[in-house]
């Protein structure tokens, strides 16, 4: 069996947008080469995510990618070469291939159940889902009654932190960049409320849709939003530092929030974290998740598309917002 | 018994730094009527405290002084008249009088128990000592080994906090602006390093200082040093925002720290916290530090000025920084 192993590496660190001049298309990489113990598989999903971009800037949690690597990025791999019986030819596992065909499968690496929907996987059961459970819980920890305010809340993660915020008993206002994402937050999804962040006056509306002020704001975008809704931040208010979207393509860092010391008066806490922390809780995650997706009380959305020339399109189409639910390029 | 209350009241809200023209110094302003079960006294202490520019600005955690009240301001006072037998002539309670001779006194004020020093009662065992008690270990919660740092360091609160840092067995940095406060803290206090922030370069020092990051930040002050602070944060490290005396006497809001979303990578927490929700606990604090300062394990310093007509130049001197030790007015 003849293997070539197509791949997209970087080519240059991103300044400013991204754009085609940062990806390399290889047609014919090296193969990766399994050690003890390890199996070979082949790259049947990718997961594409925002912290892409920050992987190729500069190091981060993570070291940055290096120059001539495979663009890092979560997926799914089907083993189709093996020595170990823990690993058996066939198995499904969810990891971080890059952005290549073939990539190593350990042991390490978490076996995806038959069944289980690759798209599901990849989403409301990979980090997307886990981000926002335990985002939400876990940091942001809201009470019954509070006031929940998201925004990129029509992305993956923002629309399952929504719902599970409704789960909760929590009124929910969602931010989103298009009227027909507001609509699907108030409609399908069940916000309590939407504001087009590109057409609204956000301060107005956030002060017009949270009376009593924002108990928990779970932060995807980052700056003016973020400054806002410190300004309606409630007593104790919680804000779930989970990603600055609106930033990553910035060359120089933006002014942070001119009202952080509000924070004060109202004795608010802002908390960054990162979903790695909690995967070896993910467990409990996805055993909630399962159940309020079979119960029909959860909804996620995926854009899919196909082949891994699309991998460098789909991660820019995150940054334009056109993207309609989680991103992810099948094989 | 004649009696004219002397009082400075507010003339005018503050604009840029503080000077004479936000204050009225009347000769014989009316004197404070007792209600049913209240007792009238003589003000002998006023705690002399950043918070109170706040007040004269704008509504915070508490509404602003009115224009023509007395500027608020905590303090002791001493019963003179009373009907109740639970606050006989003599007694010494802590409470909020205000910038005048006489002010009421009611049951919900803590009595000072005899043969405590009231410089003591202001300051170590008042609103100061309660703040770097619960700052420091309730919303700082140090570990130790871990790393400290203190802005405002020399100041009544942050000498105090990282005092108690120490205690728990922590390496304390502190930041302070002139060398002989900077001796002092490595000197008398004990702490393990001191950065002079005007004649310094704090970034680098800070590095220097704190090779595996800051643990804890307890933040006294605000703006750029908040954010060489989060620069050098540590995984998991949390920043205490008690003030920001930097900015108090800003009249348009400074930008915010440029690498707030560092919290994310670092899984950091910023958290404010105003005393006042301490006061019921306020005893759990009092017995530890009468303990450590019993034992000389802790020491505290003030800045007594005599006579009610000092009051404004002692608010001035906090922000000038040219106080030495808890700033306090002897009636």
């Amino acid at each position: 069996m003849e293997m070539t192993n197509a791949r997209i590496t970087l080519a240059q660190r991103p300044s400013g947008s991204l754009d085609a001049s940062c990806f390399t298309p290889e047609a014919a990489g090296p193969l990766p080469e399994p050690g003890p113990g390890e199996a070979l598989g082949k790259v049947e999903w990718l997961s594409i995510d925002p912290t892409i971009r920050m992987w190729m800037a500069m190091d981060t949690y993570l070291p940055a990618i290096e120059i001539g690597a495979p663009i890092r990025s979560a997926g799914l791999v089907r083993v189709v070469q093996s020595d170990n019986p823990n690993l058996p030819v066939g198995t499904l596992v969810f990891s971080t291939p890059g952005w290549q065909e073939y990539a190593i499968v350990t042991e390490r690496d978490q076996v995806v159940p038959e069944g289980v929907d690759p798209t599901a996987a990849l989403s409301i059961f990979g980090i997307t889902g886990i981000t926002a459970y335990f985002g939400l819980l876990d940091i942001g920890r809201p009470s019954e009654g509070d006031t929940v305010v998201v925004s990129g809340a029509a992305g993956s993660t923002g629309s399952i932190v929504g719902q599970i915020a409704k789960l909760k008993g929590c009124r929910v206002i969602g931010i989103a960049g298009t009227d027909g994402k507001c609509e699907w937050l108030t409609g399908e999804l069940g916000f309590d409320g939407a504001i087009n962040y590109r057409t609204g006056n956000v301060a107005k509306a956030l002060r017009d849709h949270c009376p009593n002020g924002i108990n928990v704001y779970f932060d995807n975008v980052g700056g003016d939003i973020l400054e806002m809704a410190i300004a309606n931040l409630a007593l104790h208010g919680r804000i779930v530092m989970c990603g600055a979207i609106s930033q990553y393509n910035d060359d120089a860092p933006a002014p942070g929030p001119r009202n952080l010391s509000a924070l004060i008066s109202k004795r608010g806490r802002i908390e960054g974290f990162i979903v790695l922390d909690y995967l070896k809780r993910s467990g409990e995650a996805i055993q909630d998740l399962a159940t309020w997706l079979m119960e029909g009380k959860l909804t996620y959305k995926v854009d899919v598309m196909d082949g891994l020339d699309a991998a460098p399109e789909a991660l820019m189409k995150l940054f334009s917002g056109a993207n309609a639910g989680k991103m992810m390029v099948r094989l």
